[in-house]
Order: structure tokens, then C-alpha cells, then sequence
């Protein structure tokens, strides 16, 4: 809908269609926003994408996300055009909305586990943003800390004994952590030394990203260490090159 | 179950009865966990509550929370014994498990956009803690956020045009949010000016106070303002007086 490119200040509010299809708000960096494309993309939900600059934020962004962050989804079928926010929220709006395709276990208890599950990647999420974004200094310690949040992952899939977590497929909580472990190939460009998920220690894991990387919904929105080390090295300089796909 | 009292470091842990009522791992205090203690109560769920002293923890507490938090839910008629955490997903399973008295809307977007509510109540929760717990002269810039955030509230209660969030009577945004007003009573005894919630400004959620005071759930664990500062009081002196109403 914006061509790949991100709007920023000053770019015209884009005009609602009347086609009734979905409006995901989305940077292509973000990680959040990376959850709700693979959910549009396993459920094969018609979105047009609206790629936002979150240094130079498009004064009309607000009117769609009150806390001007990402994703963000409009709903153009319903009154009054609202839009939800929070990754999560939008997830499991979309799961009991389009059930064609569920995602989350339909058990309430076998699904309130894997969202305590999606919460808890919360200690991986902060500690590789750390990797990412913040000095090299930082990284042993994270590092660490990134391996000690996995071991429960990988502990949860050998226990599960299926591919996926979702089972023979991959299911909600597959989905929201994949856009952490897609980023972790970028480590080798971005570390002193290179980095990469110890195999012995995480062989479950290991097997499951290989799998993941061919999941068509994961495919569909996919993008390589070479890249996303690229955009993170440019934005450790205060470079926040948005656009350097397009 | 603990009669009240906190169970601490070194307490034998509480033996499971084969009645297969729920488990409540609580403070008496806690915010969060007043919210499972709230939703347990509207739905008339019968459990059991295993109060806990946060500053002194069992060692058996991370069987049931593996962060040492609360409020975590063990389900005894559930296969091995599981148990739940995070307020929030304790009290959407709760809804979907124990769907007699429904709270959340049945309406996948009505219960997005009160997800979202919950979410961004947040700013409150966290500028209120520093009121409480952190010195006074925080005070003022808190005071100025926790108002910012609640105008989100009362303008939301004012577009409803409803008397509860959930409309004629409290649904789980009520209960979600009500712990922390219940808790605002306590301001005036803690602060150097008595603090109250401008009623002029927000007339609606004033209305919805006196309502919900009344409510059976919200009676059935309530304290009044005194007794929460004199716990606050004691806490900004480094006394977590867990027992003080034993």
C-alpha cells in the first residue's frame, strides 16, 4: 500500500479503500509487528500493509495507534473503522475471528499455557533487543541470559515431543516467538565472535527453526542475518534506515 | 487454607486435598491477585487460598509459579496438577473454562478493544505503585500521569453510556481495573494533601466506584483505604506486615 516504503512526518494520510480488506501498521524491522504478518500470513487473510518511520512518526498515527507504536490493524468491515493494537491481543483477535485456520488450542487450558509461554519469551525478547541494539559490552551477559529463557523452550519441546509447538504444524506460540529466532542469524555479523545456538543444548530448537524457515508463512515475510545485521548495525550509529529494501 | 496467614520460607508445603477445588496462590495485598480473587468470586467458582509472604518465600512456591509470583491458579481436576500465572490469562481461562457467568464480551472485537483497555490501564498500575510504595515526592508528577490515564476511563465509561464497563453490571474490565481504585481510598491517609478523584472531571468513574463498592465479588475481598495505608506505611519502612489483619 506505501510500496515498501515507510511513511513518515508529513506523508499524506493514506486513504481508507473500499475493498473492506485489513490494514496492518507495521515497520519492517519490528519484530512485534513481524507476529501479526505471520498470522495474516498462516490464516491467508487479505492485508494491505502501511509501513510506518518510528523515529519520524506520521502525525496521523496516533488516530490508528494511541501509543503510536506497531502493529497496528485496522478493520475496515467494521463500524467506525476501529483498530486494535498490542501483538498478542491482535493474534487472538484474528484466531477467534477467521477460525478457519486456528492457531491457539482450542483446550482453554492447553492455550492459557502457551500464552504464559508467550509471556515468558518476554526474558528472551528484552535480552536480544539488548544484543541488537545496545553496545557490544553488554552481549556476554545477555547472551547468557538469552541461552537460560531457551532452555525452557527447548525443555517445552522435548516435552511436547512434536515438530512444532503447535504440533504436526506450526501453531500460535510458534508464530510469536519465531521473529526473535529469524533475528538470531544476524548474531555472526553483529558479535566479536561468531555466535550460534549451541546444537547439543538446544537440538529441539535447532530442528525446529530449520523447519520453521520453510514454513509458506514464515516465507512470506522472511528476511536473512546478512540483512537484518545491515539495519541494526546502521541504527548502533543512529542511522534508522527504514527504507533500505526498497 | 493458611487461615490467613502468609505462608513463608521454611512453611511445609500445603498438602493437595482430593476435593479438587481450585488453589489460589495470593497476597492479601496484591493487586494482581486481588483480579483472580475478583473474577473466582463473580463466576461463584468455589477455592481454596494459599496466602503468600512475597519477601520471604516458600521454597516450594516456584513448583506452582516459576517466577515466585501471584497470583498463580493450581487446577487439581486437571491432569498432573497444573497451575497458571499472569492475572490476565488466569482470568481469560477462567472465562472460557467457566463460561456460566461470562465476562469478557462474546464478541471477538468488543473483547479485543477491552483486552486493549486492560493493557493500557497499565500506565495507572504503574504510576500508583510509585505513590505507594515510593517516596512522597514522586507524588505529584504520579498523581498528574494516573489522572492522564484515567480520562482514557472516564471517557470510555462515557461513550459505553453504561453504568459497569460490561454494561448493567460489572464484566471483566471492571474487575480487571477495580483493584487499584479500591486501592485509591488509601491516598488520603498516605499523602500530605488529601488526595480524592476530582469528581467533576471524572464524575463517570466516581458513579462507577460507589457502584462497584457494593458489588458481592468486590465485597467478598475487600479492605478499606485505612488498612491498605497502614500495610503502605509499613512497606515504606521496610516491614511487609503480610499477617496484619490475622
Amino acid at each position: 500500500m506505501s510500496g515498501g516504503r515507510h511513511l513518515t512526518k508529513g506523508s499524506p494520510k493514506p486513504a481508507l479503500s473500499d475493498d473492506g480488506v485489513l490494514r496492518l501498521f507495521s515497520m519492517r524491522f519490528c519484530p512485534y509487528a513481524h507476529r501479526a504478518h505471520l498470522v495474516l500470513n498462516a490464516k491467508n487473510i487479505p492485508y494491505h500493509t502501511i509501513f510506518i518511520n518510528l523515529t519520524e512518526k506520521p502525525e496521523w498515527l496516533t488516530e490508528f495507534s494511541p501509543l503510536g507504536k506497531v502493529p497496528a490493524l485496522q478493520l475496515p468491515k467494521e463500524e467506525g473503522n476501529p483498530s486494535l493494537i498490542e501483538s498478542v491481543i491482535i493474534a487472538e483477535y484474528l484466531d477467534e475471528k477467521y477460525p478457519e485456520v486456528p492457531l491457539f488450542p482450542k483446550d482453554p487450558l492447553k492455550k492459557a499455557q502457551d500464552k504464559i509461554l508467550i509471556e515468558r519469551f518476554s526474558s528472551v525478547t528484552s535480552a536480544t533487543f539488548k544484543v541488537f541494539h545496545a553496545d557490544t559490552e553488554a552481549a556476554p551477559d545477555s547472551l547468557t541470559e538469552i541461552s537460560k529463557g531457551l532452555d525452557i523452550f527447548e525443555k517445552e519441546l522435548s516435552a511436547r515431543g512434536t515438530p512444532y509447538f503447535g504440533g504436526d504444524k506450526p501453531g500460535m506460540l510458534d508464530y510469536m516467538i519465531w521473529p526473535w529466532f529469524e533475528r538470531t542469524a544476524m548474531l555472526k555479523y553483529l558479535l566479536p565472535e561468531k555466535y550460534q545456538l549451541d546444537k547439543k543444548r538446544f537440538s529441539k530448537l535447532v530442528a525446529w527453526r530449520d523447519l520453521m524457515v520453510n514454513d509458506p508463512a514464515v516465507k512470506g515475510h522472511y528476511l536473512d542475518g546478512e540483512t537484518y545485521a545491515k539495519f541494526a548495525k546502521a541504527r548502533r550509529e543512529n542511522v534508522h534506515d527504514f527504507d533500505m529494501l526498497v
